[in-house]
């Protein structure tokens, strides 16, 4: 790992420094590479008290500082998906720099340790201004969010759970932008429910089809009509459910059989107007007045969260206003997050970061300026909680 | 290769005794190992005059005996398909014999071994009796007939197009009985087309549908539509035509992917009540009505024959009722076969052999004593046609 000019470094904000340090370990999932370290030695420094967490090979760790009054805990992860061929980038994936546009490169640049930087150096300057601050201040950090996500987030809540630790608020670094630096706050998400059907037939040749029954045919009208079926109206904070098929698979390879068997991957997003039961209910009557004769595995990957007033949303709104001049936009658009794990703690839970636009791409990239903005709101929302 | 005891032999039919020495030979398509070699010599030796017709890896032969009047071609395969693993035979494939229960046991015993030996011996025992016989008899034999059938009778009855050969009447082994023998004449065959189905989306995230256009979505309902329609009704000699669905693919195989494509492939067994060409313009219309994107490539496997009525049918019905004193039925169900190739000469063709229980099965076998009823029969037919 090429290590950068010190003397450019120098010019650098702390925040650009800390978020290359952290760029330059090659921490994808599960790997931590250190990140983790590099974060509770500067905490350490601040007084907080740190718990390492670790669960599998997942490092996670919990940080707290402050004695009474509620908690705001920044949640993020130091992991990064892989970078896949170094060939395909314009420049090494895991040895950051900032390029003559201003644009900090690199695998995590957005997702999600631009935000690890940003959140860390705004504790360091609210903590150096008000070290008698109200509340406490908390970082719930894990080394597995972009993976199985079992040992990351979701364990450290359940351990949480179990010790009764106390979550008021949750502002979760993912990249919530769209086209401008925080002209999104993410306030919820959809539900993610999973479905995998597995139809039954009666293999054949295609020329006796009436000793066959052929599954493509019996369930191609339950598929049409599980795609029209309006499953609900959404709300004012989110859209309609939606229902996808991602897979379908039947056949034998050769074209003079029927086959005896059909499986169909499907996905619900699903807002607070249903809930998964429903939609498993629903999704098992379509199929049964359609007489299939099936079986049906479901997964719920997250439940549908919202936080849709108070505190943390008010001082969200009023931070990035406080900052930019302009006023974000609530969401619930969007892929899942840890959110979901943490908004079960009863805590409001909103996700603040940069933009998302090369997020999980070759060139990986953010606007190095709007990290110390970032900061910077971060900061201003502290301030309002807890100053 | 084991042989059979001399003395066992000796107490076998002449028909029993050849399509036993035809089993011997692991004749898997396209390899013939000599059955072809075996039958000339005998023909031979009844004064048939021989043209061998290599194509490719295929060895075919046309012979012909008789100088003047109608012609009437026996014709058959000497290749077999694979016979699996050993094991799972009562007794090895390869290896004929005839069991405890009068069965004659082994790969090629009912497709066809058995019937070119039933077909050679009723030749023998006719030209014997009728050395002068009237009309020309004919055997058209290939060793391609289970595999791509491109090189095989398909290029023989090419090769007498362009010579300008008369065939008239036209006698296929296929294995034509159900439950018992004879119990049913092939006189015609449903054509075969077949098609691959393209069609294209827009790939997304599942989150983000709006960004993307589902294929497996936008399909379902043109399958379903496709699987409703009523082709035809058929007629008096053909079932219905129907359509299959044989296989159907889409999907990345993560679950949080709308797939970018999909693929399906379906066949056709259609009646002489709709042309390929209609079939090809309806089923183009349903997909064009479901505003679909897509590809769609053809393969015309066979046209559809029928040999209605004429000389061969009628000789044939009053060969099998003469030897079995029962009347058989008119069939133009079930797969296709080589006599797609031959009517298209002009050629009156029927299908008539053994009992197809055990057809490309391990363990295929058929009555030895229904080979020599059989041979009785193809004599009867002969003996009507030409004595």
């Amino acid at each position: 790992m090429p290590e950068n000019d010190p003397h450019e470094n120098a010019t650098l904000s702390s925040t650009l420094q800390l978020a290359m340090e952290l760029m330059r370990r090659p921490s994808v999932t599960p790997d931590d590479v250190g990140c983790q370290e590099l974060m509770i030695e500067r905490l350490e420094r601040l007084g907080f008290h740190i718990e390492r967490l670790p669960f599998g090979d997942v490092e996670n760790f919990w940080a707290v500082r402050g004695h009474h009054g509620p908690v705001l805990a920044f949640a993020g992860h130091t992991d990064v998906v892989p970078s896949g061929p170094d060939v395909l980038w314009e420049y090494p994936p895991f040895e950051p720099r900032i390029d003559d546009e201003g644009m900090l490169c690199g695998r995590g640049a957005a997702d999600m340790k631009g935000s690890l930087a940003a959140m860390l150096t705004a504790v360091e300057r609210f903590v150096t201004a008000h070290p008698d601050h109200d509340g406490k201040i908390a970082f719930l950090i894990t080394s597995d969010e972009e993976g199985p996500a079992i040992d990351g987030t979701r364990a450290v809540v359940e351990h949480l759970r179990e010790t009764h630790e106390r979550l008021d608020y949750c502002i979760v670094g993912e990249p919530s932008s769209t086209n401008e630096l925080a002209d999104t706050i993410k306030n919820g998400r959809r539900g993610s429910l999973g479905g995998v059907l597995h139809v039954k037939g009666i293999q054949g040749h295609v020329a006796y089809p009436h000793l066959a029954r052929n599954p493509i045919h019996e369930t191609a009208p339950a598929l049409d009509a599980l795609v029209r079926e309006h499953w609900d109206g959404g709300n004012a904070f989110f859209p309609a459910t939606s229902f996808q098929i991602s897979n379908i698979r039947s056949g034998t390879g050769a074209t003079n059989v029927i086959p005896g068997e059909l499986e169909v991957i499907f996905n619900f997003r699903y807002s607070t107007e249903v809930t998964y039961q429903q939609l498993q209910e629903r999704t098992q009557a379509i199929l049964d007045a359609h007489g299939l004769d099936y079986r049906l595995d479901w997964t719920l990957n997250g439940e549908p969260f919202l936080t849709a007033e108070g505190e943390l949303v008010a001082a969200s709104l009023a931070g990035v206003e406080e900052v930019l001049r302009q006023r974000p936009e609530l969401s619930t658009a969007g892929g899942t997050s840890d959110g979901r794990f943490i908004a079960t703690l009863g805590a409001q839970v909103v996700e603040l970061g940069p933009l998302n636009a090369t997020i999980h791409k070759v060139n990986e990239r953010v606007r190095a300026a709007d990290l110390d903005t970032l900061s910077d709101i971060y900061e201003a929302i502290l301030r309002r909680l807890f100053a």
